[in-house]
């Protein structure tokens, strides 16, 4: 069994690798639903259909998110009543909207709703919402704290950001299938998937008793850095880490979750960071790897997931 | 002022009819909201749609209901994912039921929502959901009593009618505006549009409020029969008059409504028929006048409107 903390686009890349080189019931991907949010009175999971359209090959390729061959009729005739276009809803992707919304309203929860939009997408891995219950990143920016859709997408995350709060994080449950996949006893390795530490995969880690689960856990938790060269592959994370004060870089990467890694996986051409990354654990050891991470064909997503699991392997191996 | 009874298709022709030859400001519509339902979490109000589509230039021409230039993309995701398609909503569509349900979650009324889409939608002319208040049209069938969509839509009017139930009707309120327009001092007209008497007229009339104020007021109330030749001109009319026990005619659409008129409109096919409905309120006097009733160019219904406002006028004449 492979756990891996995801967020959207950049996560869903690395989690498409893995579904190529694990069983689908090995695998379990923890989503983020910290961007949730109710928009046009549906409830939006972004995080869930990024994952979800990835791995089910219904994902626009060009954008990383949304439906292929998606049309927009709906957001036009929105636009015309005078309604909210900022935030893009394609006709085909409404359904999966509408669904969940019909769904959660008859009492439902997230974490069944997923596993049937999974099945009806064809998915047999499991997308696991990190929580049923409402976490709602907030971002505090020279503009005021934000919803993270209104800083996000909105404002297109141009406010300076000093910091986060997710709220409800603290008193948020993880589901019981999260609970179970983090306390199997075949757990191979928990994966940090390169997306951004603030917004993508801290939101999980803010839940109380996944942190717990995932420092308790004796497999190796690995991080592979979204940050290469100093520059995100995609959205702000370089930007922010500036905005906090802090280099872009992958040492801030592996710094930041330096209290849980085992492992960190960085790219080839920051090879040259690896001994200061070693260094964050000096006495309980921090292995360190290089390789490409940049993921753009599948071969590349296939290449880093076997890389990964086979450098958790190793670290448990040499644990022995 | 000119008030129109109406339901979906049938009465919106006549409406739009009456919207070439009225200014906008003197044509008020009560619409029936006896067949809105909640769909896949959406608030569907279909008479209201149609006749905001049809006088706004929006319907769909070839089946009187739905959006011109329509897609079907959301309807096509929601079947792949196991959802219901026997109601389809397109993607345009979706536009309207979405901001309208929006609203309504928000605490509008459905006559403020309806404000705003006619005004969205460019329409001068009032159209007036008969009460805001929930009222839904019930089919006493050989097949049990069925919600009006699932009799309708769903089943294809197949099964065989034995009555009908406006749950809510007797305790509904009709709105402000309502009341205004059939209380206005220049109420020159109520028509009871070509739409079916039992499932889009009958459930305005069993509101006891708009029954009453339509008895009490000294304007004309007039008819036109949706029954022509002994058939109706689209939908189940003919088939419920037969299963009901009553022949299929528009002397039967006139003693249905016989308390409330003072004059009826039907087909130069049925003119043979003009004694008989003269005499259903033989003291208190019918006028029944014969004219072609059957739109189908915007000059059949621009004519057939002027012809109604003109048989009211010489009502009123006379009675003075």
């Amino acid at each position: 069994m492979i756990v891996v903390l995801s967020g959207g686009v950049g996560g869903a890349k690395l989690v498409l690798g893995m579904s190529q080189v694990m069983p689908p019931e090995e695998l379990a991907v923890i989503a983020n639903t910290g961007d949730d949010f109710t928009h046009l009175g549906l409830c939006i999971s972004p995080d869930l259909d990024t994952l979800m359209y990835t791995l089910s090959g219904e994902v626009n390729p060009e954008t990383g998110w949304g439906r292929k061959q998606e049309s927009w009729q709906f957001m036009d005739a929105v636009e015309a009543l005078g309604g909210e276009t900022w935030f893009r809803l394609g006709d085909r992707d409404l359904a999966t909207h509408i669904e969940r919304t019909r769904r959660l309203s008859a009492g439902a929860t997230l974490s069944n709703v997923t596993v049937d939009l999974c099945q009806r997408f064809g998915i047999e891995s499991g997308i696991l919402p990190m929580t049923d219950d409402k976490v709602r990143t907030r971002i505090q920016t020279d503009q005021g704290e934000l919803d993270f859709q209104d800083y996000f997408v909105r404002r297109q995350a141009k406010p300076r950001v000093s910091g986060f709060h997710y709220s409800g994080a603290q008193t948020a449950d993880p589901s019981p299938a999260i609970r179970a996949v983090l306390a199997h006893p075949g757990l191979r390795a928990i994966v940090l998937a390169p997306s951004n530490p603030y917004l993508s995969i801290d939101p999980i880690l803010a839940i109380p008793a996944i942190c717990q689960a995932i420092s308790d856990s004796p497999a190796p938790v690995l991080a592979i850095s979204p940050i290469v060269g100093g520059a995100a592959i995609k959205g702000p994370t370089a930007k922010i880490m500036t905005e906090l004060g802090d280099q872009p870089s992958a040492v801030t990467v592996a710094r930041h979750y330096q209290q849980l890694l085992d492992g960190f996986i960085l790219d080839t051409v920051d090879c040259g960071l690896s001994d200061e990354i070693q260094a964050l654990r000096p006495g309980q050891g921090m292995a360190v790897m290089s390789t490409r991470t940049v993921m753009r064909s599948i071969e590349d997503k296939t290449r880093l997931a076997r890389f990964a699991i086979e450098f958790a392997d190793s670290i448990t191996k040499a644990a022995r």
